[in-house]
């Protein structure tokens, strides 16, 4: 079981502690959170502070750390991860390239992973998406999203799937519905056929699952910097590695004096 | 340019016939039917005929062959391509198990690929399904295939949908409707979140893309027994081995001793 | 501002509470619920009991009452309401006949709306799909309701419109897949041609929204029994009567002297 | 059994006449065409010109002309219908105002319908959103329409459900996607909930069955300009009133006197 400290507790840090708090493979220890106030669930809360955090970490130890908190917590908290070789799972969008340049230094030295797109249906979006691109690359592609009404900016997890598409913003739609939690289609245009891929965000939790997957990969890479990704992809080529072990045995060479000799002349 | 037959010649075929006609990287040089009847473009036509179809193949030469007929054909043209060592997309749905041992018997003399499902769309599905269900083996999985009213067996395709992901019969739902040409849907159920892969058909067309695709592929194997799936897993992992190459360079190894002197006890 | 009182407390209670609250067409003034433990709203709460109601309805007046409590409640409150003319929003399922009775004949005495899916979406589909099968009743119809993982029975709703189709049973697919809130379809298969309705709950407000339109519309109604799909009947009527009205003046009626007279032979 | 003449003969006009020739309630009599070449189907066909036009209905009279050609035809063969009193259901699209006028003034003379979309499913979407948009004229409103990669402009259906709805052109999303027969989805979102009406074209023969629907009811209309919403709509009014017919009995008018004698004080 690992021992985990949340840092964070806005909306999605509640749902995520929640998830973590329930689910047998962790060990939820406490909650770092920027009012210091007490939180729902039961478990010790502390002020996020550089000057301290060390010695909260020495009197409150935990094998991982997840941040759902905001793009400048990490400079509160990194070198005291870095010095104790603590995991760190950080899904914050929009860290300027200054602190994600930090945050890959910080993999130098513990285990990292950063992902502004958590759940695991997103990032298998992502990457299948990928492949079809990949495999077909004639056909048409367009992404809509859809959002609840007072959502501001185009989603970031559209313009990713755009950027991993290579796709021109001009083919990401808005579209800003009452209270939609969140909706993303790719739809690809085949002469005679479509597909379409679609994630359906029901709740915030799901960030919680992304989260105790990627803290769980993440226990088994070596130390460095590491994306969600990269994690699914290795377990899809793990995947392949089995599938092709599977497929009928090799095929025979062609080789015209054995075919000479099996056939009829 | 790849020289291609095509053999059988009903609603199937005229859609693929009209495809390959139009692909500049074929030419398609005649088409097989069983009643020698002309075909609606000016190809030459003739009647599948196992004593005659060897001179027929020395008469025409062809590189591939692509087999829209029924489950009987590869027995009457099946010895003609093993000694020609000519290729063999066969698209056939419900071959009896004896007939497949001789068609992957074929594989030992020649490049052979028999697929039931030949579209694109459709083999993209089998294997972006079956890598989310390895990734989220916790998911529910429901399959939904919807057909024209007069449809009268659950789809073939739905079948081996199930199949790969190794879930129950009792999760695949068919439903006749009108005049759909085919749509199916794989939906995963996460706890807070949703997946649906959706396939449309629009029309019998996709065959030909399909067929298309799967023999240009043929033409870069090796002699052997091929599938669709197997050919897909192939672009794939070129892809998966391209993006390792573009992730990050190699994470630093922990190593005490480095990290002893890089940071303050 | 109408004086709202809400029976029941438990999931859709608060979430309607909430709703309530918020909205300023209504003064949200108490709640009744079994435990009498107090809500999450600073408001007053009793505990719901025959012999004391009336007293706590005089002591504490409104203009109407709100129930999402359970079967069994309206004989708790019943003759207290019907003796005072409140008016009464039940949105309870699976009343037992003989208290659908005995709501009924509340009808006799007050306004009274009962409705097993308060949602305007759901009552929207229910209206519309029976329009199109009255336009189109040639057309296959398939039902299919998609909900979380533990949800045991099939959707009341989805067997409601079964009912007002007058499609079989067998036409009705129930899926169960993680999280899923709540998504019914109705889908329309014509030969060239395809119509799907959709309707998903994002959360249990959608209760609090629709009993508001209830609530709202029933001020409207003389004393009675009402039912929501009546209430928007009306709406639509009046909808239609405008629409009628905007259409182009009267045609001319045939007649031949007319004809004659204003035409070349 | 209707005797019909079809003016038109391109794609959509093709389509057309194979459904009503299959269709028992029509006997398709003939069809005029621009090049007045042959039609695969076994009727007589004639070239479409004003000054012979007349005597050629004579000679072969029907009871009502479906028009699919273009914007110019019925100019010349608008006198010969309004002088014989023959229907007319022309559904072309982009007519110039001045030439709507004059299909206008011949419903002075006879019978005549007009309507740019006339497939069944398209009116239904058409009059229901305007339904729902009524209800709940808070809820959010997004029309996304999907048509093949060459379509140029923005779909005259989706402009028209903008129109019908009041909602901005800016809420229409236009996408082209390969070969996508056609799809018109209007989303309407709500705090708790989303409704999503959806139509798909499968096949142009959509087309013949509304032309059918269209001239069957017009058949039972009066001289007069009509449109297929307004014959929809007098369907629909007709299920409203049976509807209010199946409601439970008019409902007890509040009167203090009854309740005094019923109830105990």
């Amino acid at each position: 079981m690992l021992k985990i400290g949340l840092i964070g507790y806005g909306k999605a840090g509640q749902a995520v502690a929640g998830v973590l708090h329930d689910d047998p493979r962790f060990e939820l220890c406490w909650i770092a959170r920027r009012s210091g106030a007490p939180a729902e669930l039961d478990i010790p809360v502390t002020t996020l502070d550089s000057a301290s955090f060390g010695d909260w970490l020495d009197a409150n130890p935990v094998d991982g750390i997840i941040d759902f908190s905001d793009v400048d917590s990490v400079h509160q908290y990194g070198e005291a991860v870095r010095q104790r070789g603590i995991m760190l799972v950080t899904a914050i969008s929009g860290y300027p390239e200054a602190t994600l340049d930090y945050i890959r230094d910080l993999g130098r030295n513990t285990r990292v992973l950063s992902s502004p797109n958590i759940t695991l249906g997103i990032n298998f979006l992502l990457l299948s998406s990928k492949i079809l691109r990949r495999i077909a690359p004639f056909a048409d592609v367009e992404i809509v999203e859809q959002h609840f009404r007072d959502k501001p900016e185009i989603s970031g997890t559209a313009r990713r799937i755009a950027e991993v598409l290579d796709v021109d913003r001009d083919h990401i739609t808005s579209l800003r519905l009452g209270g939609i939690v969140g909706r993303h289609e790719v739809i690809f245009g085949f002469p005679y056929q479509t597909v379409r891929l679609i994630h359906d965000s029901i709740r915030r939790e799901a960030f919680g699952t992304g989260a105790a997957f990627a803290m769980e990969q993440l226990a088994r890479c070596e130390i460095g910097f590491h994306t969600l990704d990269e994690l699914l992809l290795r377990v899809i080529r793990d995947e392949l590695q089995e599938a092709a072990e599977l497929t009928p045995p090799p095929a025979v060479r062609r080789d015209s004096s054995a075919r000479a000799g099996r056939l009829p002349a």
